[in-house]
């Protein structure tokens, strides 16, 4: 189990979080998303789940991911 | 054919714009939903629409209607 925090900018509103969590949580391995609206804070939850395609899946839904 | 200009406040992206033309459109009578993002514009066309419910429709969404 591992958990991997992103900063993601560009989500303004609850359903931005939505679209995230629903691209994200579509990654192999991934078990769970938390999402902070405010300070943009996503966290992974999962069975090592591939960065890159956590970060794509980010990007797939619209938002930009910091660092 | 009517067509009423409704000022609401608390839209912030896409995904808003899309829950208040799909609320707006489900109202009785609305045949067609313009929103401007920026301004807040919601240009509401139908055969005379019962505002109320219009109103109501905005608000199911989550925002709120100036004026």
């Amino acid at each position: 189990m591992s958990v991997t925090t992103y900063t993601v900018t560009g989500m303004t509103c609850g359903h931005c979080v939505s679209s995230v969590k629903e691209e994200v949580g579509e990654v192999p391995g991934v078990t769970g998303v938390e999402v902070d609206l405010e300070s943009g804070r996503v966290e992974v939850t999962g069975d090592s789940p591939d960065d890159a395609a956590v970060r794509a899946a980010i990007e797939e839904a619209g938002y930009a991911v910091a660092g």
